[in-house]
């Protein structure tokens, strides 16, 4: 591949297409003209200004984003988010609930209990080591939450939504850190999405909220400056100094998804790559999906071999053949291939001939 | 200049050097010959592992930072830490003592107060537009407080302590955003210096943070985990998913520090570069300076025009003249020159020619 690039499945950061990376390239001497390197520039200059509107504008059509809801680029992660959510929405006199889907959601429950108020989970996926999700009618939400919280999809497990989760009147608020822009979502029925950018949108170090404005200074409490929300939007985003980098690379995956139809097109493409895996795994008994078939994730592939002795070697020998990142999170050992928006087809073809190359010589 | 880059006195995110903007060009397609890029790469594997401990050797070097610290890539910039530092070290039982220095410290105080605990201000520059900074044994430090916080370089006063401020048996904790790496500094008589990363030694959205690990646990509280320094030490720096591609220019900033014979040699160009804009503005009387003699910043130079409507005239042709950034801050107007590390001293001769005309013409 072009600069000797391998195949690359990490499960984040991740792949990025080669033209946002040369995008970058290009500009990173001196951006659109101005004679400022892209991050020498700064973040109050006219030339970063248009970066940032653009990204935000980019976000809002491929996104359907209504009114009512702010775009912010924040730093510290997700981690960051599992801790800001709360302290903006609930407070320590009210209530939340929560699904338990898997490592990501256990991290964003932990720390609502420590933002303090009242924390409850409606369903856990734990004693079936996270390979579902909840059955629509498989959990009750409290009418008096102030939201819901769910994981669009699981990095370690391999599930992921593919509806809406029901909440009743409740807001509903998502981690879609996995799988954001990777699939069309209805931003309407969400209260507020948050998501690190460095699997589908862009590098470490930028987080992605879309809040929906109505419902923030509600919970009587003084939230740290930077932790509220309020202060990024009464600040355009400028409070303090942004990821001015990670802003430009978002606005770049804007456009470049757009040149591939937008959501639409990205999950229909998204949707070949995973098939084109799931039905390799599913051809053999040799392998051994992980996730329950109707809530298999099109991100985060994960399975096991049969003979789980032979896991290691599969790792390594796929490193060696160019094929980097497949060994499966130390939690739950196994394989797993992230296949994000900018891993290419050609990278799941080259996977699938080496696990029948695999099989043919260890099977 | 290179790349038609024209000369940059942004107050950050700054100027950096070509040679780091190229490093970084070079590698973002594929990282040290990995077949990965430099922003797709998994902050866990080997080639970003060698990345990150240069990073932090590079620093521990160039600062002579000793045994008993921990050095940790955080986000958030300076505005986080303002939270962070109270909540670890000062606690809702503890006290904690400030310097306020200008615009930086007086976030700093905000945010310890919203923290909870006892905070006092033990000297104020207020009252002088915040010109200059308290002279020896100007200030009491109460025996019992948990840290003396100051701030080494104000950017928009344009003031910079000369000496490590005398703090007594009282750990001393310092935002050091504006000023990290651009002159020598005797690490072991701070518990804690913070600095985000976009003036001196890299891009924004890191944020480097240096403490001496045997402060920490004490106050009693639970603390956030993203907020607790404990996490990130005990996770090795990778609890969540740093800013990668920001540690990677750190690194690559330590190396050209080295090149220039490190701080002692920074510091001398440094000292050379501000005199020649400082001697500018001494020389004609069309010029005052803001900042008291004794506390000159070497970083940001601040000064007024003595016909103060000629400043936007100033500000206008000198963009015009490929000289970008040199309005003042909006609270204290006038003109500011931000000449950090990477400023070169052509920059800032081109500058010192500009205003000898512009006097010329205009006076």
């Amino acid at each position: 591949m072009k600069y000797d690039r391998k195949h690359n499945f990490y499960a984040g950061p991740a792949v990025l297409p080669v033209s946002v990376v040369e995008a970058l390239q290009a500009k990173l001497p001196n951006l659109g003209g101005s004679g400022i390197g892209l991050m020498e520039i700064s973040h109050r200059a006219k030339a970063f200004d248009a970066v940032f509107r653009s990204a935000q504008a980019g976000l809002k059509r491929i996104l359907g984003i209504p009114e009512g809801y702010e775009i912010l680029f924040l730093q510290g992660g997700a981690t960051l988010q599992f801790l800001m959510v709360p302290l903006n929405l609930m407070g320590k006199r009210g209530r939340a609930d929560f699904i338990d889907s898997g490592a990501w959601a256990k991290k964003a429950i932990k720390e609502a209990k420590i933002a303090g108020g009242d924390v409850r989970v409606v369903w856990s996926g734990a004693d079936r080591n996270y390979s579902d999700l909840p059955a629509e009618g498989g959990y009750e939400v409290r009418p008096d939450a102030a939201y819901l919280h769910y994981t669009s999809n699981e990095t370690i497990g391999g599930v992921q939504w593919k509806r809406t989760p029901e909440s009743g009147a409740v807001p509903l608020v998502v981690d879609a850190s996995s799988d954001i822009c990777s699939c069309p979502m209805d931003v309407a029925r969400h209260a507020l999405i948050y998501a690190g950018a460095q699997k589908n949108l862009g590098p470490s170090g930028v987080t992605v909220v879309i809040v929906r404005t109505d419902l923030l200074g509600k919970t009587g409490d003084v939230i740290p400056t930077y932790l509220d929300y309020q202060t990024h939007i009464k600040d355009e985003g400028l409070h303090n100094t942004p990821s001015t980098l990670g802003i430009f690379v978002i606005d770049e995956m804007c456009k470049w998804l757009e040149s591939l139809g937008g959501l639409a097109g990205m999950y229909a493409l998204n949707q070949q790559k995973a098939a084109v895996l799931y039905d390799e795994i599913d051809r053999s008994a040799f392998w051994q999906p992980h996730a329950a078939r109707a809530y298999r994730s099109l991100m985060n592939i994960t399975w096991r071999i049969a003979d789980n002795n032979l896991e290691e070697k599969f790792a390594t020998e796929a490193t060696k053949a160019g094929l980097i990142g497949l060994k499966g999170h130390r939690s739950v050992g196994g394989l797993r291939a992230s296949l994000y928006n900018a891993c290419p087809l050609e990278s799941v073809e080259a996977l699938v001939a080496f696990m029948r190359e695999f099989e043919r010589v260890n099977g």
